[in-house]
């Protein structure tokens, strides 16, 4: 019996074969595609369910790729021939909310946005906010250590996530972390989970850190400036001056151009940079006065409101730029994260690298905290080697400022090649050796992250 | 050549054999003492002086305890026969402090208190701050992962370190972790080194996450109670309404018995318990109030200032406790952590085990965090066994609630029995195979918080 049939029998009704479901499998919203179409799909509804499929999985050595709603944008979801899919997307229940212990415990296949609405209404919120988080579930953030536009005050996934059950690719389950705020037994597997891209286990069950509701209202910041330097040197100004904004967005005038074409409107007779800054929490008042001050100083104009429609209409400028990035062909966002007094540096080498390989590359940024999206837009499924030599180039100049290829993106398939630059030979090593304590036979998720041991990479 | 021979030929100076340099490392602030005395301590100026210590243990087969200021409560820098002492403590410099990118780069040996000072006068500060901060070290904070009063606004150690260089076994130096904000390439093998006490690698340098000072005075509030239970419940109610205390300890009566021995006033007659709270930030002065609201809703009475000498008065006698126990005997102090709304369920146990034992089982709380000091003070160096058993009730217990063996101590030598308990057989077989992947040999810190493979512990 192959590992389909053997996976029907075992879980009548869940396993998809048919052409569409197994299709939508071969990519994610990184727009890559896998070389074939995957064996199943699985759609489990039980913890039992992921058991039973990675029990069988090991028997037949088929490798698992796990699944959420396939919004990664590094490809680290897609499956590929004589691979079996794994989708925790059905498994949608909030089973506690503990305002008492601020916390929460879900199965991984909620949409983040639908886990806010619901808790919403308890005084509380889960402070990861990717940009998909409409559309991505709570596993898929943990399993990529989403981050957003709220980390540089409220932080990332890691910090916002106390525990995990994992079903282990033999299907052994373990509880990882601890459901209190501290606690330092052993060594932090639930911290070397988050992030892991579904490499060491499947994650089915998370006990999440909750943040009681920020009170009062939000002072929001809008600028249109000269250059992208002024906006990258006021954000600096504000972080050293120990403000803390909940958010802060640049636009290059690039990304002003695409959204000037996809919204209608001339943004770019506006300024050459958009600066968005949003302040929340008691000081928000105050900490809005400051930041219009440090911007005033530099010579530079800006508006501020309470107002919650027009801050809105402000917002709704960031939000639309990949939007209007994907309307004019495939998108690759890239995802660069340097040290904050190093964005202008990070800026300008995108522009050198505009003119070396005649590229647009729009880039946006959290400028809270460091992190760039220089984007690339081209026709056709497959990133052109061109793309990839110039992301490469951002890559290796992101490394030398002291930042990372990734801030919230992931490894996934496409950074796959870089991983060693950042790691070096020696964490490369330790990282595939712990890969193999995890999942011996190299059966999650393979090909993604890293090499297991005794396929590529450096010697060992 | 033996081990100290070529120790001292290779690192002149800083390789100490005498017998008080090696007696005070054979104990800590544990009280425990090792069964002999070690070979050498090696006081390293420098990563290479680590690199160094590090090839020569790999190369003759010689067990290494790295310490830091020798603070720690579960005996995991303690080092006996045949083994070497790698001391930290002499490299105490700051490398940097950046302010725009709110991190500093510190060697190991520096004191938490020392850095803070120094931080200060950049307007930052680093948050973890366990009560031993003016005698630990940071590379010590990081060890063990430290938690203090702070960290249920301001999170434990290891949301405050960015990134780690770390020395393994075999001499060989990594960079763990990321400069920026966010990351995520590979596995976060710095949270796996954070809390690793000394088991993996010995941390040679770290990049801090710094936070700006809290701006504006600071509101605290001080209630003796009629009873502890009455003090959880509070501090459960005030976690339950969203309300963010940056400190909140309370007492029972025991503490309140030694205390009043220690500083001969009674303070028993003011009442059975001392709930001690702290707020700071733009809200304090609101969120104070609020808290005052639900004391007085209990029908308790409780005082609240502004004023910083009062306030300095108020908490002493929370800084008192531990003194006031060490001057009674030898102290042994517990460190379950349950969920907040569990803390009142555990005192009651803490009781029950007093009777059942007829011990004394002072018992403080970060009552912010759940996080409870079930302290045992008897004479002479050897924990008589029956402490061990009631304190072992303890901890079954705290993990019947959903907590932990330890919040902030970690696991040590003293713990390392019940260790299974909470992970579970798979798991702990799991952390075994990552020691070795880390450390083959099992050279480092042999003997703490978990038993190599090949030796002890269930089967594998």
């Amino acid at each position: 019996m192959d590992i389909v049939e053997q996976l029907t029998r075992a879980l009548p009704g869940i396993v998809r074969t048919d052409a569409a479901s197994l299709e939508a499998c071969r990519t994610d919203r990184s727009g890559h595609l896998s070389s074939g179409r995957p064996l199943a799909l699985i759609e489990a509804r039980s913890i039992e369910d992921v058991q039973t499929v990675c029990r069988l999985a090991t028997a037949t050595a088929t490798p698992v790729v796990s699944r959420g709603a396939g919004t990664g944008l590094s490809g680290g979801g897609i499956a590929g021939s004589g691979e079996i899919v794994l989708s925790t997307v059905n498994m949608t229940a909030i089973l506690e909310v503990s305002v008492a212990n601020q916390l929460a415990v879900v199965q991984p296949g909620i949409f983040n946005g639908d886990l806010n609405r619901a808790l919403d209404e308890h005084g509380m919120w889960w402070a990861p906010d990717p940009a998909s988080k409409e559309i991505s579930t709570v596993g898929g953030n943990i399993a990529m250590n989403a981050g957003g536009l709220l980390c540089a005050k409220y932080g990332v996934t890691r910090e916002a996530v106390l525990a995990l059950k994992v079903v282990l690719a033999d299907g052994r389950l373990i509880s990882v972390g601890h459901r209190t705020v501290k606690g330092v037994t052993g060594y932090d597997l639930c911290a070397l989970m988050i992030g892991s891209e579904g490499t060491l286990g499947i994650i089915v069950e998370a006990t999440l850190k909750l943040r009681p509701l920020v009170a009062g209202s939000v002072s929001t910041i809008a600028a249109y400036l000269d250059s992208v330097d002024t906006g990258a040197g006021i954000a600096a100004k504000i972080s050293a001056a120990g403000l803390q904004p909940a958010l802060m967005e640049l636009l290059d005038a690039r990304s002003l151009e695409f959204l000037g074409n996809y919204t209608g409107q001339d943004l770019r007779a506006r300024g050459n940079a958009y600066l968005l800054i949003q302040c929340d929490g008691a000081a928000a008042q105050a900490e809005a006065a400051a930041m219009m001050e440090i911007i005033h100083a530099t010579g530079a104009k800006a508006e501020s409101t309470t107002d919650e429609e027009t801050a809105n209409q402000w917002v709704e400028v960031r939000r639309q730029v990949f939007p209007s990035l994907e309307a004019a062909g495939t998108l690759l966002v890239e995802d660069v994260a340097v040290p904050r007094d190093a964005m202008t540096a990070m800026f300008d080498k995108v522009a050198q690298v505009e003119d070396k390989y005649g590229l647009m590359i729009p880039t946006s940024a959290h400028a809270g905290d460091g992190n760039l999206h220089p984007s690339f837009v081209f026709q056709g499924a497959e990133v052109p080697e061109e793309i990839w030599e110039a992301a490469g180039e951002l890559f290796t100049y992101a490394l030398e400022l002291g930042g990372t290829l990734t801030g919230e993106h992931g490894i996934g398939l496409l950074k796959k090649r870089w991983l060693g630059d950042e790691l070096g030979e020696t964490q490369l090593l330790l990282q595939r050796q712990i890969k193999a304590v995890f999942d011996p036979d190299g059966l999650l998720n393979p090909g993604k992250v890293l090499d297991p041991l005794g396929q590529g990479g450096p010697a060992h």
